[in-house]
């Protein structure tokens, strides 16, 4: 059947609305917005969204770790669960849609779906995700890893935030841990759909409305470290030099242009770089920097890499330094459901909304889900690209076309 | 006349006993030795030179900065003084010979003249110069720049410590600056003769047992800064990026490169570099970095920094990023006094030294010195190059050799 078209100004109103109410909870006042993992802000949040879920007419059941879920009950008793949301933490100064438009698409899409359809055949639930950003403590997908069992208490042993306090404290004082909720794991998921910000600006560039993510890109990491010699400045003629900044320049060049000539998919990037002792008149001995590869496909990931380290290997003997290339991330693509994508194209074209079919370069919970159910990710423009910045913006518009997308999808699975 | 040949075996044992002697003042038994201007080690540094210029029969006398002169005196009244030694003040954790040995040599030399040939034509002085090293205080030559005019009181107006103590404070509570003591500028000076190590290789690796230094280079230094623009490492596809990073590996190289193609004198160094926001997965902004370039010729460097900065500009415009470029030294050449030179080259021709003329890649003394009277510097070979560090290390016969030396030349241009 052909569902009813939601009306365009009350859902704008709706969707901005509660994208700000969100927002409050941690907000500065200046569009900058800090929640971080079991700290008062977040649970603030997690508190008003317990308490939205309640007046919208959806079970709130939070789970040991501290993912909020708002139950609308389905018709079939044996079906599972179609599980839409995002994550509710924050970087320290993030913006206002970077997790949160995510849940608050999926409240308003579950509630204009009760409201207009009633009860659907399997249940629907919302859900905020306690942790993704690894802002406060260095591990992310916390709350979509304990869902998956990707993650589970062991991984939080000794992990601390930079003042110390360690994950287990952070979750007890928060009223998480004890086992006074359900274990996090779940084993009753029909599918999980995310709607989240690009966080890039390939949407705006193409002027597209939707992007549908066919991968999530697998990622390498890696610490390269060139070995040089320490000299004087003014005292150590050209030709006896080895420069440690040098041939770091000559890898970074080397790299960087590779993945500029390579497939358009793959960006390669040199973010951070320590040079030793750092001191204007010393010829460095010592420079690390990061490398980040990222593709929708592992094979390129590794090919490009080891081309790259071939050539690295070569020009640090031609220049007489050493060096060490340490990896310390190998996360391979992740394929999102091709049902649930087909199902939204579907959607997409009999609506007449641009789409674009895309990568996600960016990490997020449907990459966790994405191995473990059927899990579908969608992207509504970023302005300019910016995330993690209160400059973070999305057009009203926009907003509104992801959340129409998100109530036409769940209808047709849930209904 | 033939001057008598000294004993090799007494002057090895007094400067090897003299260079421990003067390093047990700041030493930190491990070999490193820290003597900041005015700290308690650099005052007892101070008492102790003066204490042994007692000893050895030459007045000692302090000016009102600190610098402490222990004088011969000479027959003929009217004649001006021939000044030698070098600076007593370290950075933080130097070696055993840097500025040391100038002086230790300069003490030597003078006890062993008076000691064989009675009192000179000319009065002859050893200085032990307060401060060379900026190590303390951002401020360099405050010793030598005194004695020249080339630094006076003004200079020291507002220049602190890291600890925020002023060298107006610093100088007073070490007893200095109240005119207590003859203020500093000399008018008197016939020449001044400096003896250090080379804090290089080429005498050690060209087997030369002292270098001859014709100029002291010239050196303009720079902090290049690149704009570029933030993004995200996974979202932002490579075409569309301006990455400061990368633009500073390209000029890096650049700069580099043409230095290695360049007349052998020519040294370039990027010692320093900062990268904003220095996060492995965001691509940088903004990336300052160092540029320190020094030639025996004004003319050579300016030259080069031309064409080095054009090729820049050409290299930023096509990568869509912008570059700032901030001199902030630019210090020229200073001639070494040919006359003095001479006569250094006729002694070691005579006696059979090796030799090398070379230019001076550091700053010392002498390059104040060189602008006011005929100046002559002169290095013994540094194992390794190393300096700055307790690995400091000149061996004892090359120590004598300097020695004798400068007692051969002391004796040509005072007896």
């Amino acid at each position: 059947m052909m569902i009813e078209q939601p009306k365009m100004s009350a859902l704008s109103e709706q969707v901005e609305s509660m994208v700000e109410w969100l927002a409050s909870h941690g907000g500065d006042g200046q569009g900058g917005v800090t929640r971080l993992l079991y700290d008062p802000s977040w649970r603030s949040a997690q508190k008003a969204i317990e308490a939205k879920m309640n007046e919208l007419g959806l079970l709130p059941r939070y789970d040991d770790v501290g993912n909020l879920f708002g139950r609308l009950a389905g018709r079939d008793p044996q079906a599972d669960v179609v599980l839409t949301g995002s994550h509710v933490d924050t970087v320290t100064g993030g913006g206002k849609y970077d997790g949160a438009y995510g849940i608050v698409a999926g409240l308003i899409a579950v509630d204009y779906l009760k409201t207009h359809y009633g009860p659907p055949l399997k249940p629907i639930e919302v859900v905020s995700l306690c942790e993704e950003e690894g802002s406060r403590f260095p591990l992310t997908y916390w709350g979509s890893g304990s869902i998956t069992g990707a993650k589970n208490r062991e991984a939080a042993v000794g992990v601390e935030d930079s003042a110390g306090v360690s994950l287990e404290e952070a979750m007890c004082e928060a009223g998480f841990g004890f086992g006074l909720h359900p274990r996090p794991e779940r084993r009753d998921l029909e599918c999980f759909i995310e709607l989240h910000i690009e966080q890039g600006e390939v949407l705006e560039r193409e002027n597209k409305s939707i992007g549908l993510v066919s991968h999530i890109v697998g990622q390498r990491r890696y610490d390269i470290t060139v070995y040089g010699e320490s000299n004087h400045a003014g005292t150590t003629p050209m030709q006896w030099r080895r420069d440690a900044l040098l041939t770091a320049a000559e890898l970074i060049r080397v790299v960087i242009n590779r993945a500029k000539a390579d497939d358009e998919g793959l960006v390669a990037t040199v973010g951070r770089m320590d040079v030793k002792p750092n001191v204007g008149n010393v010829i460095p001995r010592e420079v690390t920097f990061s490398l980040d590869v990222r593709h929708g496909e592992a094979e390129r990931i590794h090919a490009f890499c080891e081309e790259c380290f071939r050539e690295f290997e070569k020009l640090a003997t031609e220049q007489g330094t050493n060096i060490e290339i340490h990896q310390w991330m190998d996360e391979p693509p992740v394929a999102m459901d091709r049902a649930l994508g087909k199902t939204a194209e579907e959607i997409m074209e009999k609506e007449g909304v641009s789409f674009k079919k895309m990568t996600s370069g960016a990490g997020h919970d449907s990459q966790v889900f994405g191995t473990f159910c059927p899990t579908a990710l969608l992207f509504v423009p970023s302005r300019g690209g910016i995330s993690h910045s209160p400059a973070e913006f999305t057009k009203t518009e926009d907003l509104e076309r992801g959340v129409r997308l998100l109530i036409d999808l769940l209808y047709k699975v849930a209904y």
